[in-house]
């Protein structure tokens, strides 16, 4: 547990250095919820989180790849005005941490944000409610792509993939950093949340309203069930159901691109609304 | 090489049998080229391929899933009122052929369609250029989309995924079936077809007219890069660029999910433009 300071920068040889072992056990979501902290990896991602504000507690990079990469040294640079420690670690102390395969020497311990429902809920603002959704790579995407297209914040209904795991939030290049969510136990409290927040809940199903002809403009909550099962029976027993048009003869378009069209939608009825409003 | 007949189906043991190389070299795009052919897994897709009336050289189906899954004999009975000999094959020989882990038991040698220009191009009709997609899970997945959203086929440019390859087969939940492609040498032969038939051309880029101000109804062809280094320079300089607008702090979208919604703006665009006539 050799540890040595050069630069204000901690290194780090050893595979049972505390540090090490605490930024490794982020890789499983029971550490990162008792930890509040999550793994942010890869020079793009970090950088961008140092940019953003993101409060990082430890940069960790591999002293090999910092040696070969110049820009590993412009994100410690960067890093140096922050609060976060700088740990320069050998190889196999990296590749502990490391889970992506993405992270090209890179990482960081990023405490996780903590969201209250006016950042989601407030006049007009449209949110999205994501009904378990399995795959982190499915989540990541849904996440950016309703940051992109204007919503507010989403809700996710417990029980499905972490939006903190590494994969979601590399798919979801950095959304989590400033993208407001919200945790719900199950449908029926997100149902009474939004009716109290006076949201008109659309959920996306197979058949429904043609999304062209759908009220998506302002207050809309947007729900998005799971691959397999599709949404809770609570959210298509008590709203409306909202669909994408399909020509030919496919029969389903991939879940993730149906919600990123009807996302989209909802914003370009939006911004109709606005430049009618002119 | 032992082969029995029993109720009209071909009953096979041996890996080295001459179907069963066959259909194992359809793995490799060099001989789904020289074969004309290509193999279609799992229940759904060879159901769906019969019942469309895609021609079928050979099913193939394992002696074990075949005695457990009531499912497949349905799907073969589908098979014995069509051209297509049925091979019910050893567990082994069955592996030596299934690619994707996703066959179920079941796969079939299709013919590959073999589309003209004027099944794209007609007065009207929307046309996707894809621009050497590398991946081939992208590729099933803007097809299938482009279907859905009323293009009428795609030009593909070479140096791309194989549509017939087994993933995209499988992403494109079977639009290969039916959805016409074309094959281009390069951007330049794309864009002198383009001209001659009088398409107006588009391409998609994180900077250009927003979707919602383009004109995107009818004659369109909308050209989407590669997902490393974008569309062909000859694209970016000759054709107007079109983008989908982004809210917040999001840097891009993911590339397939920008495609599709700019598809399907297109989509909305041209269903406008025909209530309006009305």
């Amino acid at each position: 547990m050799q540890q040595e300071r050069a630069n204000n920068r901690i290194e780090i040889h050893s595979k049972d250095n505390k540090t090490v072992k605490l930024a490794a056990s982020l890789s499983g979501k029971k550490y990162r919820d008792a930890l509040g902290a999550y793994l942010i990896e890869g020079p793009n991602l970090v950088r961008e989180a140092l940019q953003q504000g993101v409060r990082i507690k430890f940069i960790f990079t591999g002293a090999g790849a910092l040696s070969q990469q110049k820009e590993l040294e412009d994100i410690l640079t960067l890093a140096e005005n922050s609060d976060s420690a700088i740990c320069v670690l050998s190889e196999d102390c990296f590749e502990k941490i490391a889970t992506t395969g993405n992270s090209q020497g890179i990482a960081a311990m990023a405490e996780k944000p903590r969201w209250q429902p006016e950042d989601l809920f407030y006049d007009g603002s449209d949110v999205l409610v994501l009904d378990r959704i399995q795959d982190p790579g499915n989540l990541g995407t849904l996440l950016r792509t309703g940051e992109a297209a204007g919503f507010a914040g989403a809700l996710l209904i417990k029980g499905g993939a972490d939006p903190f795991g590494p994969k979601a939030v590399r798919a979801g290049a950095g959304c989590v950093f400033r993208f407001p969510l919200l945790l719900c136990e199950s449908a029926r409290d997100a149902m009474e949340l939004l009716a109290k927040q006076r949201k008109k809940v659309w959920t996306a199903h197979m058949s429904g309203t043609p999304c062209y002809e759908a009220d998506l403009a302002e207050n809309t909550a947007l729900v998005v069930g799971n691959e397999g099962n599709g949404a809770d029976p609570i959210f298509l027993k008590e709203t409306e159901t909202v669909t994408v048009p399909m020509a030919g003869r496919t029969e389903s378009l991939n879940a993730g691109m149906a919600a990123g069209i009807l996302m989209y939608e909802s914003m370009r009825q939006r911004a109709q609304g606005r430049a009618g409003e002119r």
